[in-house]
């Protein structure tokens, strides 16, 4: 497996007059007859490690980074540790997801979320490149991403009896503007065009380097990124979904505050990246939240009696609606006829569902007095209109992927879909909505979150490290901010389910 | 030649809608392109380099390290610089020597010399070991010998109309206890049986690490040594008297504090060191000074009249007397039979060139109203005693070393003499000290500062620094601390010329 933190068992005899060699020398060496090759050993751990192998006897388990181009000794352990606990993590723009993993046989020892501290500094990503540029702005964002991470780290190190400085390496997913703020880069250059990176592959880097409170001599792996809008959070999706070893032609969607795109086979991968995600995440609709308790994730409408129906995650009181909730309440709205095919509340359809806010009348999905805190959920024409553009915008992606490589969805093997959209969402309301294809059900497969997945993967396996380098080379990426096909696809998709019926037969056409 | 800083000149093509590769990774490809190799990026130099890259318009020199096991790209520049400034450095226990040298082609632009400030610690290697074992010991030396090296780039940057922030490399040739000093690795056992260095080759480390106010990312290259005795100057000796390349069997003899000798040719390599040196450093012997301005370099005693002629370095007054000085002393003593055989004072043979001290007899080698500070220089039977001891050491060091391999004297082409004994001393009077064997004068051959030579090499020739790291591996080194045979021999070796005249046709002797 070749995990990226390697316990190599030494033993070597001590010094003698008739071999004097150094002490470091001598754990070198013996580190090379035991695993076939030659450490370094930075500057910086020298004497600690020097001291640490002298009072094990000149025997124990050297600690040794998989640095990619040098294997680096950084500590020495008089016995075989039981656990070697590493951090994979998924770097969101709202969220940040990990999960503490031991390195010796890949078992999974706790997860953990907690929201982006960032997240006061600005909702979204762009909101964020525009604060960093400010005086000290870069350095405050990449101070609060730290400070969530070290709270994370010490959840899942507090959950597996730990302290976190016993977490002996980081693997790093998330978006490139993400990657940005953390390593203290400027990400000014990132959302203007052409849209270019500082950088798509950092070296691997130290937890001491950033601050971080695991071991500080912990490798810090971060998932390359093929360009500014695909991040390595998604080469991690390509990574956990297998597509990059696909005998068939598949595709990977990955919605988070982008939707991401992947399509290909063993053979090539193209990608591109588009805004469609939005409208589902927490804090965006009004009442939107994240898929989490309380949260409404599942609505049906009886098209003739108009009688709605709901269900939380966890069964808890109402507090809000998930991406799932909006794409079920909306596709619903639509066979119910209570939207037309613009997306259009028709309020005469069910006049007393509807309340006037200051935004406009809005549909009330849960009733005040069933809701968790005496507010009711509801739903208006702006947040209606966002859940349009975000289907138009994934739809348009889709084709227009598709197109560039003359591949039909019918010549899809498998269509992976990725995170809390994957996981949540009912592929048939997405369909009715147009924001899927019309394909079988049973083409939809969730693979959960792979940002984190493909993470856990590069802390245990040099193969799956390797073949993430592969990747950004042999992805092609399509620009989809200047792609006028796109633009044009879009105009065509922000009807229900689409201006050309005929790509939604399952779907029912209303006059 | 590949010297150990690497200009690099890069040119892509800016970024586009077609390639909107990271700038950080197209740079990297830009210098594949040029030069062959993919350096890394360290994550400290990661924006700074970036932004300088972009500044530059995507086009001009990359600063890059040669970190052995990698290639470091540390810098960017607009245009190609002048200079290429790197420092060696001939770090020795009371004296430093530094060279400025350009590693674009070669130049020396300065040199400079200053005492070692952890003089005030402790004189000798000994006293300083056991000052680093004190709180915050080791910590102090490493601070006195960082703020010595930063005086004197400051020195040579100013010779050279340079900020010392401008010097890009250093290469440091040591002793093994001042490279642990200099790296504030823990002395202890260098001293103790079986006589362990904590690291004999560490590992390049960057400039910044140690507070030196060189370029942050300079590298620091360390002479890698052989044992506890036998320190990276030795290494530095062999690669600048070319011993390792011979065709015919040669030695090397570096007297510092201590002696330090090798053997050998292409094929193989025999070292040893002991304490041959301290009589001739300045500050033993109680008018001893190093060679400068005002020691007394050269002296002769008339056999019959016992008329005595100084010189000294550059003409100036006298104020003490020299290495080379006291061994034509010492030689002009015996041969003029001040001395008797086991080197001590016949008064009666001129007792008006004696005063008497705390210490016993002395012999007036420059009157009081002669020398500069209107005190008479002076040798007494205690400086007398160091000599005769350092005279026996060194010789029992050159036999012992000589049948642990069954070479004759008479088999050696070239015996290179190193350092500011090899540059001062007349092997003649050495000889009848006994102190040299009795061979041919032109045997002798004195090569100047071959640890600092050795430093401006390595900052060179890629190959010199391979040859180091080979010559650790190839050289059997004799540890004489617990020698027999080197017991023995110093015993015989304690009489002008040796017990065994038969050794030394050359000199007379008296009865």
């Amino acid at each position: 497996m070749n995990p990226i933190v390697q316990l190599i068992a030494v033993e070597t005899s001590p010094p003698s007059l008739q071999d004097n060699t150094g002490d470091l020398d001598r754990l070198r060496k013996g580190v090379e007859s035991a695993a076939g090759f030659m450490p370094v050993v930075p500057f910086s751990c020298m004497g600690e490690v020097a001291r640490k192998f002298r009072e094990a006897g000149f025997k124990g388990v050297a600690v040794v980074n998989d640095k990619d181009h040098v294997m680096e000794l950084v500590d020495f352990l008089h016995e075989p540790p039981v656990l070697l606990p590493a951090m994979a993590l998924d770097l969101g723009t709202t969220h940040l997801e990990a999960a503490l993993v031991d390195l010796i046989n890949g078992d999974v020892l706790a997860r953990a979320n907690l929201e982006n501290r960032q997240i006061q500094y600005g909702a979204d990503i762009l909101t964020r490149i525009h604060f960093a540029t400010k005086d000290n702005g870069l350095a405050v964002l990449q101070s609060e991403i730290v400070s969530t991470i070290n709270a994370l780290a010490e959840d899942l190190a507090a959950q597996a009896g730990l302290e976190a400085a016993a977490i002996r390496a980081l693997a790093v997913s998330g978006n490139t503007t993400m990657v940005h703020l953390f390593l203290g880069l400027n990400p000014y250059y990132l959302c203007r065009e052409p849209y270019t990176p500082l950088v798509n592959w950092p070296d691997i880097c130290l937890a001491g380097d950033l601050h971080l409170s695991l071991h500080p001599f912990s490798p810090v792996w971060v998932m390359p990124s093929v360009g500014s809008y695909f991040g390595g959070d998604l080469i991690s999706g390509i990574l956990a979904s297998g597509l990059a070893e696909a005998e068939e032609t598949c595709m990977l969607i990955d919605v988070g505050t982008n939707a991401e795109v992947v399509l290909g086979n063993r053979e090539w991968l193209i990608a591109c990246a588009g805004a469609a995600g939005p409208a589902l995440e927490g804090g965006v609709a009004a009442m939107g939240m994240r898929a989490g308790p309380g949260a409404v994730e599942r609505v049906a409408i009886d098209p003739e009696t108009l009688e709605l129906k709901y269900q939380t995650i966890d069964g808890s009181l109402p507090k809000g609606i998930c991406g799932s909730g909006i794409i079920d309440l909306v596709a619903s709205f639509y066979l119910s006829r209570i939207i037309d095919i613009r997306g259009k509340f028709r309020t005469e359809r069910c006049p007393n569902r509807f309340v006037q806010t200051s935004q406009g009348a809005a549909f009330v999905v849960v009733a005040a007095d069933e809701s968790a805190d005496g507010n009711p959920v509801i739903f208006g024409q702006v947040d209606l209109d966002a859940m349009m553009r975000s289907k138009a915008a994934m739809y348009s992606i889709l084709i227009t992927l598709t197109n560039q490589v003359g591949v039909g969805f019918d010549d899809l093997a498998k269509i992976y879909v990725a995170g809390a959209f994957g996981r949540h969402i009912d592929p048939r309301q997405a369909i009715t909505l147009g924001m899927l294809p019309d394909l079988p059900l049973e083409t939809f497969e969730p693979i959960g979150n792979s940002s984190l997945a493909g993470a856990e993967r590069v802390l245990m396996e040099k193969k799956s490290r390797d073949t993430c380098r592969e990747l950004i080379n042999k992805i092609t990426y399509l620009e989809l901010n200047v792609n006028q096909e796109f633009m044009i696809r879009f105009s065509g998709s922000r009807f229900i389910p689409h201006t050309d019926t005929s790509l939604f037969p399952s779907v029912p056409v209303f006059d």
